[in-house]
């Protein structure tokens, strides 16, 4: 299935690996926007402070589709660019001043390939933690996705009360899930927003949220839902998608209401870099209630992350939070992959998406 | 001029006052949406806990717009409502359980009319300020005005700082005018934005302000004037306008930046209510460097307002604040004055709009 990959010990091997093609024009095309390559890298290509890793699990994030953009929220990829994609590997080959040495297990941003030549620097040696899955460091532990959610939900604003209302969007996914989890151990009141009544059952079934709305509802309205769900207005926002439904959602916040603007994966296919993001029309409701929303990265709250794994940590133990993960097999799979990712609704998938490269590696 | 108004001696007045005839369909038509109508008003009408009120000076408020549109932002008004207007005036006759007693100038709600038979427990004793124009409780100690220019530089977010960039929208208006040397006093840099040469000769050489932006100017787009007067970004944006200028000024907003919602008079002329209102499309920027927005009415608080009366009188003393008035004459006017605040740009006014209800009343 996969190319033959030669052992790293005759001192070559070869990289499979996807590049970009074309920058796509809307939603992701894995067909017409990236084109799968194969290169040899023998280890006499590195230089002293590089090393070679053979990657075993790459994480599927959405900054992913921002950097296709030319004109890039997270720093745009230029053509025949690898695909980005952070993960986990082992070093196979190392420079004389890499940090780390032939065999240890690192992570960080490897890229959608199967050999990454990287800085050593850029990588550091994987943390797994006790009775988490060896992907931890990815999903619930990951930056960009457990520290990512823990950090919208505890330290961008002031965090949610018991007896508040918190609605999530994009909360079948892997950043919404988890903060959706955070916020429940609030003891707030959480609904959760997902397309499709397999994910919304999932919300309100697995991760025992205390309500459910599915924007891919045909029976039912946005409007509608929302009333339902949350009679009493929503206090606290943790968006992920953006749009239409940031719209409705606001039109119902209550005075002293925060929204925590995490992304917006409605808005990445296409319309952002082009200038024609849908904005939140309602976001004068602000100022009639009396409200904020505030915009973050986790990276700008880096000091924080040693305690926030702390504080994740805890809660997991407590079986507050779990992390449900969907891991696609082989590198020929990351762009479909990334594709489901994107498209969202029922098409998609729940949780974390992980694509290990090769089936014959470890998880 | 005035219809002719009958002393209040005889137990009946003769009321002149401003009608809502249609709801605008868009911009403001004094000559379609208002209508100019008398009544007489009897001693024998007032109840027991009411005064008549002789109507001295009103206050062009940009709220009165907004309660023109069915499903106001501020409560709506009903077809054939009185004009809503802040204002003071004389009780000429008063109900025997009024608090206020006939001859004393009170402040309330008094409505675009000549004669308010008004709830005496809805106005209080009008104040009138040392060193100040008897017309500062409408303007520079106004709750409408100068108090929601203090409460949104000083209590919102956190307050500009020394070395900061501000960027006041609507900043030849009565409350941008106020927020734009509210915010110079904190010894940030201040630019102001308005429409107009003569607008913006007002922000520079009048406030003395660092610079100003011209968002009529049809030689140099918002981007370049922005650039060339924010070199260093914006940290902190006052917003009285919306639309397309936050926009703009969005994009340049720095980390930990802060977007204060006073109001979107850009807005108001239809878009809003109508679910039309063109929200921030470059709100993710907010996330991309960690900013908040956060919207504010100066109702939300009144238990501040002592102490904002006291610092906004220490910076009129110290010669930091003052408010130019505009001042129309004659109750018939107030349409007009309406329209010019809210047509902005070349057109529109300087500083705080007045309606002198009479020229033969005391200031």
């Amino acid at each position: 299935m996969c190319a033959p990959e030669q052992s790293a010990d005759d001192g070559t091997v070869t990289n499979s690996k996807w590049v970009l093609k074309a920058r796509p024009q809307g939603i992701f095309d894995p067909k017409k926007d990236v084109a799968f390559k194969t290169e040899s890298i023998s280890n006499t290509d590195l230089a002293d402070d590089e090393m070679l890793v053979e990657s075993f699990m790459l994480s599927g994030d959405a900054f992913i589709r921002t950097m296709m953009d030319e004109e890039a929220y997270h720093g745009a990829l230029s053509l025949g660019d690898t695909l980005p994609a952070i993960g986990y590997g082992k070093v196979v080959a190392a420079g004389p001043k890499s940090c780390h040495k032939v065999g240890t297990v690192v992570s960080g941003m490897i890229g959608a390939q199967t050999y990454a030549k990287i800085k050593s620097g850029g990588a550091f040696r994987h943390i797994t933690f006790p009775f988490m899955t060896p992907t931890a460091s990815l999903g619930l532990m990951g930056l960009t996705t457990g520290l990512t959610a823990y950090t919208g939900v505890f330290y961008v604003s002031r965090r949610p009360r018991k007896g508040e209302t918190v609605v999530v969007t994009g909360a079948a996914g892997a950043v919404g899930s988890v903060a959706a989890q955070l916020a429940k151990a609030t003891g707030a009141r959480v609904v959760g927003v997902a397309g499709g009544p397999k994910k919304c059952q999932y919300l309100v079934e697995e991760l025992k949220l205390d309500g459910a709305i599915d924007y891919k509802n045909s029976e039912k309205t946005l409007e509608e839902q929302i009333t339902a769900t949350c009679p009493d207005g929503i206090d606290f926002i943790y968006d992920n998608v953006g749009g239409s439904i940031l719209d409705r959602l606001l039109s119902k916040i209550n005075s002293n209401g925060r929204v925590v603007i995490c992304g917006a994966i409605s808005q990445y296919s296409g319309n952002l870099n082009k200038g024609k993001v849908e904005g939140p029309s309602n976001y004068l409701k602000l100022a009639e209630v009396g409200a904020e929303m505030k915009g973050f990265n986790v990276m700008q709250y880096m000091a924080r992350v040693p305690l926030a794994l702390c504080g994740m940590f805890y809660y997991f133990i407590r079986g507050k939070v779990r992390m449900t993960e969907h891991i696609e097999v082989g590198i020929q799979s990351f762009p479909h992959a990334l594709a489901k990712m994107f498209s969202g609704g029922s098409n998609g998938h729940i949780g974390k998406m992980l694509v290990k490269v090769r089936s014959n590696l470890p998880k």
